[in-house]
């Protein structure tokens, strides 16, 4: 496919690497002369046959594109989405929130034909430097899906595109989505704050901390606005995800004042113990499903994930887990 | 000296062989006939300058001791303390809570010199056949020192051995101890829980969890009965300190309902993110300390701890953390 990757941030740079390693005919554009610089040098030295190219203009990078990625910062959406008004053809994003950006992207490209995405990678490091084709093996990737709103034909192409690359593709709606990631990444960075906020002004109690304290407040050292703007701009779905962890806390905050805490607390610790033990879920069964939006959501709801796109059979390669409902 | 080392499991076994490579003269028990049968193969196995024993029986095991170091699990402190009737020496223990162990010592052995102890050193497995001789280089070792109760020079007899096992000895008192792992060590179990009991009801996000989220909850996969162990017997500590998170994740529940949740989350999440990449301390200031509880204390609250004790000029060597007060 024509390819535009407009943003060169360690996702955008890592995509346009790895679709041009794919034998995708890539352009990336960045708002950034310096990111450019660096991007179009690092693309003209990748092997003949992961060659790609960087515009000086956005327009330029998007003249012949079937698809446009966008991989800016959410902020940054709205004048790169002005400039493409009158695009009619494939959009997708990488954005950690999807229902404001589904709203932004009908506004302005009411005749686009949009695709949610939101890889779930990252690295601790940022920027083109850190960029990495590698990045999405093996990675979970949203890909939205609103019945009666996003055309099937773009979600398959969107899902041949990132399953190539060795993500799992994921179906589920925008709203699935946002609260999904709230309780999966978003609460996890403010408990991590919180945690951190209650050692840090004790010195022999950071003196103390050690293995647990350490991976429990990891993320607290991200920089605050973008823990910010990633759990604020979620707001809506953050709120009730720490409302569910707040419910569990006061549970066990009650049992700490009983007459028997260590009895009171062993059943309420219990199910999480044998949850935390069975995740990841890396296997499952091999499935197919059908080309039907319904059938893609309800995999996505079980956890699953597609694999491969049969073109000729017309059914999606998909993995559901063995362990449904109750935990993952 | 000779040490009597009772308990061979992870910290016990590990503890047994660093002190035996330290030149001191161990003799090793456990109650369980399996476990003394395989420590007393590896100790015959060491080095020879490392050789160590292991007595059938308790009582062989304390006759020539001058320290007796208990590093059995808490419920089984009062059988083994009750065995030990009589005894007039050195005491220390291992346990992850230190004022009911110190109610205990003092109610079955009055004559003793308790020293109650508490090393920040762990692994994921367990048992003796976990045991390491290095564990305990560089984790800190709280040594706990109740003005006007604790007799110096067992104190100082501890710091000599510890810290010639590589680890920081950290003076507390046993209350400080028990409020700052609550906070440091209690508290993120008990948050990691709550995380997984979040997403472990929704197999979407249990796909989409990723980095924050298996960071956030890995110590929420160890056995419900030993967190609640651990939590629960310390109950009076882990409250409070669950109060102080409780209170900060209020404060950001708050802020994701105002007007602007981005603008509003960012001064609370900022000193976090600041204490988070400020720990831990690994360096500071070299000082020097008189043999006074008073001096050591302060030491302990401030984050510092003893490296070592100059016997000669009566002194102990010492390490103060420079950003003390508000972070660690």
């Amino acid at each position: 496919m024509d390819v535009a990757v407009i943003g060169l941030g360690l996702i955008g740079g890592s995509l346009a690497q790895a679709l041009a390693t794919a034998g995708h005919r890539i352009i990336g554009f960045d708002a950034d002369p310096a990111t450019r610089g660096t991007a179009r040098t690092a693309a003209a030295q990748a092997a003949p046959q992961a060659r790609w190219q960087v515009a000086g203009r956005l327009r330029d990078a998007v003249a012949h594109a079937e698809l446009v990625a966008l991989a800016v910062p959410l902020p940054a959406l709205s004048p790169v989405l002005t400039e493409l008004a009158g695009y009619e053809g494939l959009v997708t994003d990488v954005t950690s929130v999807k229902g404001p950006v589904r709203d932004l992207v009908r506004q302005h490209l009411p005749a686009a034909a949009y695709v949610g995405g939101h890889p779930m990678a990252g690295k601790e490091t940022s920027g083109f430097a850190a960029a990495d084709p590698g990045l999405f093996t093996g990675c979970a990737w949203v890909l939205c899906l609103e019945p009666g709103e996003t055309a099937l034909p773009g979600w398959l192409a969107m899902a041949r595109l990132v399953t190539a690359l060795g993500a799992r593709a994921v179906p589920a709606t925008a709203a699935e989505h946002d609260r999904a990631v709230a309780a999966a990444s978003h609460v996890p960075h403010l408990l991590a704050a919180a945690l951190t906020t209650a050692v840090a002004g004790d010195p022999l109690a950071a003196a103390l901390a050690a293995g647990s304290f350490r991976d429990g407040t990891r993320v607290a050292a991200t920089r605050p606005e973008l823990i910010a703007a990633m759990c604020g701009g979620n707001a809506a779905a953050v709120g009730p995800a720490l409302d569910g962890v707040l419910k569990t806390l006061g549970e066990l905050r009650a049992a700490l004042d009983g007459p028997d805490p260590v009895a009171a607390l062993r059943p309420l610790l219990a199910p999480a113990s044998l949850a935390r033990a069975a995740w990841p879920v890396v296997a499952g069964t091999v499935v197919e499903v059908p080309w039907h939006a319904d059938a893609l959501l309800e995999l996505g709801r079980a956890g699953g994930w597609v694999t491969g796109v049969d073109d000729e059979r017309r059914v999606l390669r998909a993995v559901r887990p063995e362990t449904v409902g109750g935990r993952p």
